[in-house]
């Protein structure tokens, strides 16, 4: 059942806060990587590359928490469960570009590497809590 | 195989910094949310409370993934995997005060709740990477 990210939360996917992702390891266990974040709608997105663990492990498995800390107001974290319902490398480069707009003011990602495929995943959240923690 | 921290990566679990902790849920889901850190030796800690889905998650399956992200210097995040070794209420209490005199200069923690019983959980790194992400 999907779930709409809280309208008093929607700041913490459009500013520079740092999202934390986990996703599930083949062996079941749980990995944890930070992630600049952003939405299609009531989609939660982010941005990463073909080869890269995360990309595997959801292509495994599409269950996904995100977790996600307002530096101005800490005490009220954005925690999202839900699962990737696509991955795709349409508008990823613009979307990579876009991002490190947003977080870095640059008009070009700095990080690019060489022979690197970007791709946007995108997360319907089944549960999304914005609350004390 | 237990792995220590980087020397480098010290920092981040003695300073302000939240740390993003993930579990593994009954159905093997992921679950992630943000709590203060520390260390105990080569130990990484953190405080929760009894009957938390944490403490749950962590009783039925000891595997945890730990992210934390310098506000700094975002980029070299530092990411822990590990399992727990040891859930205790020994000392829990003053654990829990002292993260509120490092994190909020409180000297006494003021979230607590009424008939709330502390817990210092430790985990051992299988692998802890610092370096960009």
């Amino acid at each position: 059942m999907a779930e709409k990210i809280p309208d008093d939360a929607a700041h913490l996917l459009e500013g520079q806060h740092f999202a934390h992702v986990a996703t599930l390891m083949e062996d079941g266990s749980p990995q944890v990587t930070p992630v600049w974040i952003g939405r299609e709608g009531d989609l939660v997105t982010f941005n990463t590359a073909k080869g890269r663990l995360k990309e595997k492990n959801l292509k495994r498995d599409p269950r996904v928490a995100i977790s996600i800390v307002d530096a101005e107001n800490p005490y009220i974290p954005l925690v999202i469960k839900g699962k990737v319902v696509e991955m795709t490398e349409e508008g990823a480069d613009d979307d990579i570009d876009a991002l490190a707009k947003r977080y870095l003011d640059e008009d070009s990602y700095p990080f690019r590497q060489p022979g690197e495929e970007r791709i946007i995943v995108k997360i319907e959240p089944d549960k999304a809590t914005y609350a004390n923690g």
